[in-house]
């Protein structure tokens, strides 16, 4: 059972599905808006879910903000939302090192927003904003008076400040192997402006690093099994009564099929029917492993539909 | 026959050893010298081998220099060297092009050197220097302003100016399947300061856009089969006349391996006896082509032996 429209459902069959869901985990990006513009109907969906008693988690691999930034993007936008609802890249990464009793210092290759949410767990953290090169080479003694003591992690996340300092502080610190290295996620680009200009994702800056440090970090954000774990044994998700909606297959779906949730594919971010469809009559494990269960032009289509029910 | 230690050799085969050589191709840094140290005896091994009539070609993954440059440096270091014995992936990246005939544009992620070098032949680039993001994220328009048209091809070295901006334009460029992906080298990162603090390599920006990308890049510098195809076809090196000196077997001594030619490891720079003994007892294939024909200390080690001759 896979890659069925969900807009052709009749309304026995889609109260039966509607039903089968105590919680939908959504990603939002692409999904409820584009940059700073919600995408029509998102909004009235989401509310209608509420209205049905479902629960809601935004779930994104984007760390630009913090859970309270994340609420007030949310609000503004006309998405319900209240802190505990959000899982960020940020929450994420303070959470796996406080489970593990973490008590060095962390530095960040990343935002801003995960130096927040380590501050509120009250672990030590260092790394963020520009650091930049001056001259030609860095020299040995630019590093070493630079370079802290006590640092038992290296974050790494998107980092619109990322330069060779910051790869070479990063790659000096995980010299140690006792140093932890954690990824927030591996998204390997964005597409903007109609699709014409490629940004780099997290993906790139985490393949700059464990390229030269050698070794392979732990990714915490989707798809990966830290995400899953987070869910299913921190908020208490059945994975049976869990609806998945996200564009990106590579991550929201994937993350949703290794959880065992049901998943739904919106047409309105990452991925195109014609990539799904050929994945699916594709012979590679991976690529079917990307299909979702089923797929909308957008979630706003699902607006009559809740309202027949 | 590999990792002979080639100091323990007697009068008689180390005469006939060095016969069998008409050229010789030494990489330079941690071979020759470090930073701007010679190592000792290196130099007068060089001289050495020019009196014995041997042809020396000076092969670097290193893009920071001009062939000009390394001319300088290897002269004020006492190694004998013309411009048409210098093989540096500026020059590589040239030639390449030349040899196409390309007549577009290049996007140059890397330094000044590459520029030069396809100044020199007339190729049309751009690139060069640091191109820096300013404000949280790039807006579409901050890409589109500065985005040239008839671009070819993007050619990626080490880039001490490496940044968001830089990584997003070049995979812009790439989204572009007729845009030629071209890498100088794959080099991870290079240990500075007694080996304390990591430097990136062109291999960390290589991996950072290629990620970003979705598209493998042509490699040229070492190990790779275009250095391999210039020295035999463009130098006439003849494989089997032809000794290979480096310090980095996952370059200097796979591309000797590869080529056919006989090579030697001197143990001044990157990999240790330990790590090359470990991998001739592997099972690993890929491993034990990294294994050297014979090794020395380093290299000035061979003057006793060639004094005697």
């Amino acid at each position: 059972m896979a890659l069925i429209p969900l807009k052709t459902a009749n309304k026995i069959k889609f109260k039966a599905f509607m039903e089968c869901f105590d919680h939908i985990v959504t990603d939002c990006d692409c999904v409820l808006w584009l940059e700073n513009n919600p995408i029509p109907g998102s909004s009235d969906v989401i509310k209608k879910f509420k209205e049905m008693g479902k629960k809601i988690y935004y779930l994104t691999n984007n760390s630009t903000k913090t859970r309270e930034e994340y609420v007030m993007k949310c609000i503004s936008l006309g998405f319900p939302a209240r802190k505990d609802d959000i899982i960020s890249p940020g929450f994420l990464v303070a959470n796996y090192l406080k489970q593990m009793n973490f008590n060095k210092k962390v530095y960040i290759v990343g935002s801003e927003a995960i130096a927040k949410e380590l501050d509120e767990v009250g672990i030590k953290n260092f790394g963020v904003g520009p650091d930049r090169m001056f001259g030609a080479l860095p020299k040995p003694d630019d590093l070493k008076v630079t370079l802290e003591s006590n640092v038992g992690a290296v974050v790494v996340g998107y980092d619109v400040h990322i330069s060779l300092i910051k790869i070479a502080k990063a790659c000096t610190y995980l010299k140690d192997p006792n140093c932890l290295f954690i990824a927030t996620n591996t998204d390997r680009r964005k597409l903007i402006a109609d699709q014409r200009y490629v940004l780099p994702g997290a993906g790139s800056m985490v393949a700059a690093i464990e390229t030269t440090a050698m070794r392979k970090p732990v990714i915490l954000g989707k798809p990966e099994t830290f995400t899953q774990k987070t869910l299913t044994e921190k908020y208490k998700v059945i994975p049976s009564k869990t609806l998945m909606i996200g564009d990106k297959c590579s991550t929201d779906i994937l993350l949703g099929k290794r959880a065992g949730f049901t998943t739904l594919l919106v047409l309105t971010g990452h991925d195109t029917l014609k990539d799904v469809q050929e994945w699916k009559s594709s012979s590679d494990a991976t690529l079917q492993s990307y299909v979702p269960h089923y797929y909308l032009d957008k979630l706003g289509d699902l607006l009559p539909l809740l309202n027949e029910i």
